[in-house]
């Protein structure tokens, strides 16, 4: 498969949202235009989008909303659902474990840790927060595909290790440092700053 | 100015942070591969983006550290501060308001707003929860850049209305929506669940 950017999987997945939507209100077909007016791009976009992945609809048609539906879920690699371990109890952490987006796409947060002795023990959202030194004991008896980050960026390398030791190949960041993993385990950061940076350059560049 | 790719801007924060650092180290010079190694970007890329905004550095040289940083924080818009209101007191909203890199990036965050009459009229983070019902009035006298919206969907198109018509060019949205805004208005949307669908697609696709 040729290489696809990040902005195109990020396309594939609002337009998962909008067949989704389409779904629900029963409609049975959706053209290119349709899709591309949600997402706020072209026809051309979407049809380019969806070539990489083998051919799709009937000219004049459009897509079956059904078929590109599971076709997208495959392609996302949603059709399982995905065991996820948060290490972190702090602020973004316990607003991320009640976050409802997750389980409804499948990604189960089944564990917590953090290395504040005062948080280890005490019960998330049903879940009770272990010690970070129990990060690759635990892994070793349930694997687990993806982790989330949510710690200072003094510890994030070190539980990083940990998570890589213990066989997790996903990494989602919130700490503000670039972490280091090795070439078969990827990473995808979130800094919100960077975020508000991206409004202040538009404000700044009108 | 052409047409530069959200992307790039990512990468122009990025090389920021790294410049930031280089000087706190000291160093008063930096290459473009090292700045490269440092973004996981090639030199080429680098030399690239930085030539959008004029040119930089002498060959054989590099860049300046204290040149490059002030012309990046001008080109990011970050001469200046920002006043930020954030509508939404759940859990979310909570880590947004204490998120240290927001003030050191100069975005202030001066103003809550929700519509539970359970939280307006309680402190948060030094601020008091204001109902929603008081954003035009409050931004018509206190003109406000960027918004943060981290309400539920149901609410979130409601309130930026409130905010567009209180003057807010900027929102930083987190509800699961797409936001209709006029042409001079930029949004910039968050999704978590989007981004562990990055993580799921690089596993499934792997």
């Amino acid at each position: 498969m040729r290489k696809i950017s990040g902005s195109t999987v990020r396309r594939l997945s609002l337009y998962l949202r909008f067949l989704e939507q389409f779904d629900a209100l029963g409609k049975t077909t959706i053209s290119s235009a349709e899709l591309a007016r949600r997402g706020a791009t072209t026809s051309a976009q979407v049809r380019k989008d969806l070539s990489f992945f083998g051919s799709f609809g009937k000219r004049g048609l459009g897509y079956s909303v059904p078929e590109l539906t599971a076709r997208l879920r495959d392609i996302l690699g949603l059709k399982r659902t995905y065991r996820v371990v948060l290490v972190g109890a702090g602020r973004i952490g316990g607003a991320l474990v009640q976050y409802p987006g997750f389980r409804q796409r499948g990604f189960h947060v089944a564990a917590i840790y953090d290395r504040d002795p005062r948080k280890v023990g005490s019960r998330w959202n049903g879940l009770v927060v272990r010690d970070v030194r129990h990060i690759v004991g635990d892994l070793k008896k349930e694997p687990t595909d993806i982790a989330i980050v949510v710690t200072p960026a003094d510890a994030a390398q070190d539980v990083t290790d940990q998570l890589v030791q213990g066989g997790v190949k996903a990494i989602l960041n919130f700490a503000p440092i670039r972490l280091a993993v090795p070439a078969d385990v990827v990473v995808k950061s979130v800094n919100m700053a960077l975020e508000l940076e991206t409004l202040s350059f538009a404000l700044a560049n009108r």
